[in-house]
């Protein structure tokens, strides 16, 4: 069985690929070669160490790679513009081909999207979307990726019609591992009801953030708040904020999740506490859907 | 001239300290050796470093050491348990004297306030109240400590009736040198301008913090976003959500800025914004002042 496509998802840290065949998914692989610790140059060779074992004796008309996330940014192997929405996800006539060596393939690019006002960019959760749209082709609302940064998509009529990023993730990992509160939540244990307490008071009294994370270590100090309960209502605490104020992406709409098994969960118990059912998606499946847009677009292209 | 009275502000990453005669300041010194650096019984040496010089050759009763800060917490020399609000900043009759081997001195420390509800503390800012209230005795209002946790504090009577703590520095210093904003942020320039937006912003819809933190990322990226204006309106956006919160605190009272030449001019500015003019308050003058009320408290108790 010969591979048709290669999918490729190369973010900032990690470097993922999929070898895609006519029933699908062949093979799978993945290397620590991120996006960040790459320069141009050396691209081509990180993506042959994780997908030669695929093209040992490969002949014939090259096989077609198809790539998203950081890899087409600015500090990528080559910049792919962004595209302005309201747009459709991914569209398969304005990929970003990269020049390669290796006569074994051809490598496309999918590109970012921006949005002018408010400034907004997004470099691989497009190609999540397009899938999640190819997954539910009639899909009408808002899709919620849950990550370092949040990214909270109106989707409407197969585009994206705008979106917004939360420092969200980031901010729970620099507050837990490297602010004073740090001290008050070692360990990685949580306590469900504390979410809970956080969301609610995230979501009722977001602009008194930086106080309420305070009160964390007040209470460490001077209540006796345990660990895994500070750390978990510091995660509803900022998860609540973001709700509140995505709260128009939401609001009476149809809410997909995309994204991991650890945060997805979180996301849509916080939601549930508003009376909004959130469907979950998986963000692999998600990502190969997407993918696999742009590669039949590409084909249709060709014909 | 011999010294009557010896101050010490004993902070995480610093130790500062005065020694006092009749005519005030004789000499100051400072050391690295900041509480967090210290284990409990190394303090006294550190102590003895410092102020060394100034104890040569002196006999008969000791002379008097008053300090505070993070010294008093339960990982620094001897905890001096909080204090309840509402109270007076600084209580002569509840120092914690603190056992020493060198009989030349004696040491007190001065304890931090907590507040019950919501839950919070402070270790240092209540003496630089008392200070405050030693120079202006019938000061009522809102007194702000900016800092890397800025403390807001309702004062009337003489007494700090409620307070309220701001991870707003902290929440700076991670997000300009350890998220992603870093990128379009180095050097250290300003831009006033992009400051006031940042505060007007911040003010306006603090509920958006996480979201308007990412726009900085991608104004950067889409618009030419300079790093001086980012990382100034990053400094807006954080200070105008804190005041936006503690709106409480300073609407229609008088205000005082007790802080350091760096971060108060901001306060004080952003303050100006929304109409309130700010006494701005030397941090220094404010310790030695509380210190001395201290000090002058002991000298009356044991009268």
């Amino acid at each position: 069985m010969k591979p048709i496509w290669i999918a490729i998802d190369w973010g900032t840290t990690n470097l993922r690929g999929w070898t895609m065949g006519d029933a699908g998914i062949m093979a799978e692989a993945s290397s620590d070669k991120g996006m960040a610790s790459l320069k141009p140059a050396e691209f081509e060779a990180a993506l042959l160490d994780l997908i030669g074992p695929w093209l040992a004796g490969h002949t014939g008309a090259p096989i077609p790679v198809y790539a998203c996330g950081m890899v087409g940014a600015r500090q990528g192997w080559v910049e792919a513009p962004y595209r302005a929405v309201p747009c459709a996800p991914v569209h398969g006539g304005e990929l970003m081909a990269v020049p390669v060596q290796d006569p074994r393939i051809t490598v496309q690019i999918t590109p970012g999207l921006s949005q002018a006002k408010p400034a907004d960019v997004m470099r691989g959760e497009e190609t999540q979307i397009a899938g999640a749209l190819a997954l539910y082709p009639q899909f009408d609302g808002a899709m919620c990726l849950p990550g370092t940064h949040s990214k909270w998509a109106q989707v409407s009529a197969g585009e994206v019609v705008s979106f917004q990023t939360f420092m969200t993730g980031e901010m729970f990992a620099l507050l837990s591992t490297q602010s004073v509160l740090r001290l008050g939540m070692g360990g990685d244990g949580w306590d469900d009801t504390a979410f809970d307490t956080g969301v609610a008071e995230g979501m009722a009294r977001p602009e008194r953030l930086a106080a309420s994370l305070f009160r964390l270590r007040a209470e460490g100090l001077l209540a006796g708040l345990t660990a895994d309960a500070a750390r978990a209502r510091l995660s509803g605490l900022l998860i609540g904020a973001e709700l509140a104020a995505a709260r128009a992406y939401w609001l009476g709409m149809d809410v997909a999740l995309i994204g991991s098994s650890k945060t997805t969960p979180l996301y849509a118990r916080a939601l549930a506490a508003q009376g909004v059912p959130a469907r979950a998606l998986s963000v692999t499946d998600c990502t190969l859907a997407g993918l696999t847009r742009a590669a039949s677009h590409l084909a249709k292209d060709k014909s």
